[in-house]
C-alpha cells in the first residue's frame, strides 16, 4: 500500500477532492532576473485562493532528480515513485486501454524507416501521421505466432504497444533499442533473467515475422521496441484510500498511470480547462476524488515557448472559477514537476503546491500562488507523496493515530 | 536504538536541557482571518527568545496524521512512533506507576453503568467521582485466580488499569470494547494469536469472576476493557543519549511515557506553570534533561476555547523568567500536536517550534513565537524526532561524524 500506516485510519465521508494537475507548472526565470512563468501569469483567482488556503513546494521524487511523467504522477497519487515501478510498457498500453494482466509482457514501439540494408533512418519514420500510421499498426496487429495471443493498438501517430499473452511468460529482457540511426531498430531480443528465456525467443520470432510483414511499406518499413513490462499489480485508489476516483485527462500517458491505480478514466471531447472542468462536473455525485490534468504547461515548457506557458497558466486561472463552483472540500492544485520554458525539458527543481480546504485549513502568511512564494509557505518542503495524506486529514478522512 | 546514528556520537557534559512541551499549542484561526491562539496571546517572552533563537514547525508523526498523545510524546523524545509503538494498556500502566514487566499484560478500562440484562447503559458510570470510584477499583482488586497474579489500580475517575502477571502470557489478544451502549461491555477475550490462547482463557476467567464481584453496585456494576500490551522494552534516555530525565508532568499519560522511556517521574503539588518550573529549580542539580508539560492548552482547545487557550499561553509566558533564571543551556519551547479549539480535537497541523540556546545558535529572521511565523522559520519544517539531535548538538554533547 501507499503509506502503509494509512490504511488502518482510513474513513469514508461525502466530502469531495480535486487535485488539478497543472503539468510542468514550475519553472525557472526565462530571463535573468525575471519572473518564472507562474509568477509572469496574471492569476487571480489562484492568489485569492492561494490567500485563503496553504502554499508548498514539492519533491517529485527526490532532491535533484528530474522526472519522467510516470513516476511524478504515482507521487502526486501517494505512491512512493522509487517503490512503485511501473514499466514503459505497460503504462502506454494502460493509456490506451490495452489490458496488461500479470503475466502478460507488453512494450511501447515507434514506426520507424529502414534504408536498404536495413538500417535506422527516421527513428519515427517521418513522423508519419496519425491517420497514414493507423494501417501499419493494424498489419502489426494482424501478425501471430504459435503459442500466444499478441495485440497491438496505436498510441499516437507513429507510437504503438504490443502485449503478448500467454503461458509462463516474464518481462525480465533486456532493453532492445539502441536509441541510434544508422544501424539495425532492433538488438536481439535476450533474456535479463533465465526464466524469461521462452519470451525472448517468442518475441524475437514474432519481430522477424512482423518485419517481413512491413517490407514493402514506403516509409514505416519498421520499428524499435522497448520497455518490456507488465502489470505492476499496484492497489487501487479504493483499497489504499476507500475514495472513488475520476481521471479528468486529454493524454494518453496520464489516463495510464490513472488506470494502475484503478482510477475510472473518462472519455469526452474538448482539450481546454473549462472544457475538462466541465466534465469535473457532470460527474460529480458519482466520485470522491477527481484528477484533473492540463497538459498544455509542460508542452509549451518544452518547446521552450514561455509566452505560451503563461497563457495557459492564465487560461487554467480564468475557469477554476468553475471547479470552485462544485463547491469541493479539497483543492489541490500542483505541478508533476517542473518544466522551465528556459531549460526546454522537465527539470528538478521544486514544484509549487496550493492546498485549499473549506474548513480546518490553516492559512499561512502569503497571498500568491507563485514558484518563489510557495517556498515560503506553511506547508514547506515536502515529498509529492504527501499530498494524499493532507488531502484526507483536511476532508476528515484519516482517524487519529495512536492513543 | 532512536536515531541509531546518534548513539556513537554522544559525549557527556555538564549542560542543562528543558523541554517545555505545551499540549496542543498549535492552532488554526479560530475565526475565518483571525490568528490562532498563540498569535492572539501576548507573549513578550516567548518572542525575545524567538528573536534570539531559531523557530520551526514540527510534524510528530507523518504529514496528515492526527497524534494521539502517546506516539506525539514519544516522537518528541526522539522515539520514531511507527516504530517504537506502545499499547493503551502498558502506557497507562505506567501513567499510574503500576509495574509492567516484559511478560506481564496490561489493559485499560472504564467503570461502566449496566442494565438488568447486561447492556451498558452508561460507558463511563455516570462519570463516577474519583473518590467515589476508589473502593470499586479496590473490590476489583482483590479479585484474584488461580496461577496469575493481577493487580489493578485506579487511574482517574472511572478509568482504571489492570495487569496480569505470569508465565507464558502473551498481549496478543483481539479488542474487547464494543464502543457503544446498548449492549454488553465486553465481547469475549480472544487471541489474536495461537500463543495467546491461554492469556484469553485467563483474561476470560477474571472477568466473570471481577463481574460477579461488582453485581451488587448501583452504579459501577460493569466495566470495559481495551488496549492489551505489555512492556515494550524501550531503550531508556540514559542508554540512548546518556542523559539523567526527569519528567515534571501532573497528568498520568505523560507521567506514562516518560517513565516508558526511563525517566524520573516527579511527584509534586501544582498544577500551574509557576508551580511545575519550580519543581524544575529543586530538582536542576540532579538531572541533564527537564521534561516539563502544560496540559490545560489542550484541554481548553479540546473544549473549544479559544480564549481559555491563550489566557495558559500568556500563563506560560508569564512563567517562563523562572526557567531562564536557571539559565539552561537549551530552551526548547513546542507542543505534541496541534489541537485547534476550532476543531475541538487533536489536529494534524504542524507544530510551532522554539529552540533557544545559549551558545552556537543561528538565529533566523523571526522576532515572534506564533504557528505561520514559524512556517518560515530557520530550522524548516521537520520531523518532531530531530529535536531531541538539534538539543544535544547545541549542547555540545554530539561529537563530529566521519573524519
Amino acid at each position: 500500500m501507499p503509506h502503509d500506516y494509512l490504511t488502518q485510519l482510513i474513513q469514508k465521508n461525502d466530502t469531495k477532492i480535486v487535485l488539478l494537475v497543472i503539468d510542468g507548472v514550475g519553472g525557472t526565470p526565462f530571463t535573468p532576473g525575471g519572473p518564472t512563468a507562474l509568477e509572469a501569469a496574471q492569476t487571480p483567482t489562484l492568489d485569492k485562493l492561494a490567500a485563503e488556503g496553504c502554499l508548498g513546494q514539492t519533491i517529485p521524487i527526490r532532491r535533484g532528480i528530474t522526472p519522467g511523467s510516470g513516476p511524478a504522477h504515482l507521487a502526486l497519487f501517494g505512491y512512493e515513485p522509487l517503490e512503485f515501478a511501473v514499466g514503459r510498457g505497460a503504462l502506454s498500453a494502460a493509456g490506451v486501454g490495452l489490458p496488461v494482466k500479470a503475466g502478460d509482457v507488453a512494450a511501447r514501439g515507434n514506426l520507424c524507416t529502414l534504408d536498404a540494408d536495413g538500417n535506422v533512418t527516421d527513428r519515427r519514420a517521418g513522423r508519419i501521421s496519425h491517420a497514414d500510421a493507423a494501417p501499419i499498426v493494424e498489419i502489426l496487429n494482424s501478425v501471430q505466432i504459435p503459442g500466444v495471443e499478441v495485440e497491438v493498438r496505436q498510441v499516437k501517430e507513429y507510437r504503438f504497444v504490443v502485449t503478448m499473452r500467454g503461458e509462463g511468460l516474464s518481462p525480465e529482457l533486456a532493453d532492445t533499442d539502441p536509441q541510434a540511426t544508422g544501424v539495425p531498430p532492433l538488438l536481439p531480443v535476450k533474456a535479463a533473467d533465465p526464466k524469461a528465456e521462452r519470451t525472448a525467443q517468442l518475441y524475437q520470432q514474432w519481430i522477424e515475422k512482423a518485419f517481413e510483414a512491413l517490407a514493402n511499406q514506403p516509409r514505416a518499413n519498421g520499428f524499435n521496441l522497448r520497455g518490456f513490462a507488465t502489470d505492476p499489480g499496484f492497489p487501487s485508489y479504493e483499497e489504499a484510500y476507500q475514495l472513488r476516483a475520476a481521471c479528468v485527462a486529454v493524454y494518453p500517458m496520464y489516463k495510464g498511470v490513472s488506470r494502475l491505480v484503478g482510477m475510472d478514466v473518462i472519455e469526452f471531447d474538448g482539450t481546454h480547462p473549462d472544457e475538462e472542468f466541465a466534465v469535473v462536473k457532470d460527474l460529480w455525485e458519482d466520485y470522491d476524488f477527481f484528477f484533473t490534468h492540463i497538459k498544455k504547461t509542460d508542452s509549451y515548457g518544452e518547446d521552450g515557448n514561455f509566452e505560451g506557458k503563461v497563457k495557459v497558466i492564465e487560461e487554467v486561472d480564468a475557469a477554476i472559477p468553475d471547479l470552485m463552483a462544485l463547491e469541493p472540500d479539497v483543492l489541490i492544485v500542483t505541478g508533476d514537476h517542473s518544466t522551465p520554458a528556459a531549460m526546454k525539458s522537465h527539470s528538478w527543481h521544486e514544484v509549487p503546491l496550493l492546498l485549499w480546504a473549506r474548513k480546518n485549513i490553516r492559512p499561512d502568511l502569503e497571498t500568491e500562488f507563485g514558484d518563489r512564494v510557495c517556498a515560503r509557505g506553511g506547508l514547506g518542503t515536502i515529498p509529492a507523496t504527501d499530498i494524499m495524506p493532507l488531502a484526507l486529514a483536511h476532508t476528515g478522512r484519516l482517524k487519529k493515530y495512536g492513543a
